[in-house]
């Protein structure tokens, strides 16, 4: 009655990239530009934030005009509220506008909020261009260096809208994070706290004895944490790049952290907010009896030393919180669903490749309810 | 002075997917569900246009809700303007209010603008959730259903927006052509002569002595095209998913096409600007002496056996016209290519792997103002 046609569509994908950590990575990136790192591309679309415009992109945005290329600054207001698809489509109407087509690269220069946007823009834009992403802060060394994650938030989910696109290239310049105010310091100290928990007790105890190099930007520190926190999260991902299992173990803090930071309406950064769901996630932990009380005391008073904090303001509605925890991506079938951190170091694998459990409500309730 | 890290990302990608052409294939389409098409996925977002929902969608919804899966319709205004960022930000918040996350599946149903939208919206919804493609038009056979491109249009371009994203299955239902108005059927062909064009000279001959068949939505001679155009487009995206070379004589007629159809502000339909895109580029090919005088009479006399404009409307404004050729995919450091017929059935290749020429702007110009 019908005939059918089979479209083969098997191939072999390469999407390997380097991390280049060190001080003042500017001139290296047009250097490696000059090489070949996107071919033969020579118009550069640098997407940046309204703060990090006068610190580093101007800068490196001069040093492209300095190299004869093509390149133009697209820059819209700092800020995690700016990770919009509005703003999306603003980036995609000034490149247009300037008559960017398939035929450039796009340069992210800044934190993790700039990282998200300007990679999802590269990943739809003329179906996909190819994008670089230059880092300028702890958290985005922490968070959004590796994996391909990029995203923007709605009225109703963070993080939903976007998709998996991998750089060409990633650049921590830990120079940078001397202009970070201490708070961005502090966000991205959580990822950090964040990783050590999940997989690496040693990194958990380097981080309790070096905070204060760390906060002095003193070099030694800033490298080791900026490569033990791609270690971490390359274990992870290049295992699992589709987040069906294993990669669920990043979401540790975030089920109740980005709930957190979505009801604060931003008013918490990020990395704050993890800090809360950490603190909430480890209690979970020690209520399933997976760590003990004194390892809830060590993640409190770790997250305290970073100068994070470890209680959900007054101004929160705890209601309004706990409704928000459905809009969580780890939600199946309606149920809530956590990864529970194993002593200082794991997490609880519940069973082959399963790495979150189903919460009961009130549970989560009782949790939010204590802290 | 700085220390790198590399992030290896190699790996086998099997996007195949099976496209099947026949009457009815509605509860074909339920079947193929129950036996794990998309595993064990059990919500689906069935986003159509307000055309269609109450053809077909409807009917497909129920069977979902017959069948004890979880369903919804999302329905978009019909037409081009609809596939724009807006929508796809409409049908994504409705998704997100009723509760959509990462665990569901979308099937388009309807002609090229359902899919093209709909299989965006797949891309992104979650960073990617599997989608389905149930073809109703003839214009999507010919076009949509090979070569996983997805876009929306921006005031600037038209489907510079968008990304490459395989369906896990295509159903091109030939029954649902009857509800089509002549004018869509019309439309239709002017992709399915432009394949003819470019690649099957069997395929112009079989149109023009079955033309009246295909009017009358008989099925032997639908079936056939449907499966002949999948064919032609199949052989050249297969060689090349990236449209880096040889998938650009796909655009053969689109060059002019697209800025006619978005010139005219969509009064004209996609294949009706198509049909005039390809008298143009025809016309083109003879100047660059690669077709003679009676291959571009035997190209216009069946564009209008198939009942399609071949001349450009008087209330488009030529220079305008010639103004948005620029925003074209092709166009290289500013300057525009075009894709060439060779003959009937075949296209210039004018170097290894270059399917496209430099065309200089007067040329074009001459051209667009003798037709």
């Amino acid at each position: 009655m019908s005939s059918t046609f089979q479209v083969e569509l098997k191939k072999v994908v390469d999407d390997s990239y380097e991390i280049e950590t060190g001080f003042s990575l500017e001139k290296k990136l047009i250097q490696d530009i000059k090489n070949g790192l996107v071919g033969n591309i020579n118009k550069f679309a640098i997407v940046t934030d309204s703060i990090v415009k006068d610190l580093y992109a101007q800068k490196i945005y001069d040093l492209f005009i300095e190299a004869g290329y093509q390149a133009d600054l697209f820059v819209f207001e700092a800020g995690e509220k700016s990770k919009t698809r509005k703003t999306k489509e603003e980036v995609e109407d000034a490149m247009l506008e300037k008559q960017y087509r398939r035929d450039c690269c796009i340069i992210a220069v800044g934190g993790g909020v700039v990282s998200d946007l300007a990679g999802f823009v590269a990943g739809t834009f003329g179906r996909g261009v190819p994008f670089i992403n230059y880092s300028t802060t702890l958290l985005s060394a922490a968070d959004a260096s590796v994996g391909g994650k990029t995203a923007v938030d709605t009225p109703l989910a963070t993080n939903l809208i976007g998709l998996f696109n991998q750089p060409k290239k990633v650049y921590l310049d830990i120079a940078t994070w001397k202009t970070l105010p201490e708070k961005q310091i502090a966000s991205g100290l959580a990822e950090t706290i964040k990783h050590a928990c999940l997989a690496n007790r040693d990194l958990f105890d380097y981080l309790d004895q070096h905070m204060d190099e760390i906060f002095s930007n003193e070099r030694a520190a800033c490298e080791h944490i900026a490569e033990e926190n791609c270690k971490v999260k390359y274990q992870v991902v290049m295992k699992d790049e589709r987040e069906s299992g294993l990669r669920e173990v990043l979401n540790l803090g975030h089920t109740v952290g980005r709930a957190i930071e979505t009801v604060s309406d931003y008013r918490l950064l990020h990395g704050e907010a993890v800090s809360i769901g950490l603190v909430a996630e480890v209690k979970l932990a020690y209520k399933l009896g997976y760590v003990t009380k004194d390892e809830v005391n060590a993640v409190i008073a770790l997250l305290q030393k970073a100068k994070l904090p470890v209680a959900i303001p007054d101004y929160i509605d705890r209601d309004a919180l706990v409704k928000k925890l459905y809009t969580d991506k780890k939600v199946r079938n309606g149920k809530l669903r956590f990864v529970i951190q194993k002593g200082i170091g794991d997490v609880v694998e519940f069973e082959d490749g399963v790495f979150a459990t189903p919460i009961e409500e009130s549970v989560a309730r009782e949790i939010i309810e204590s802290i």
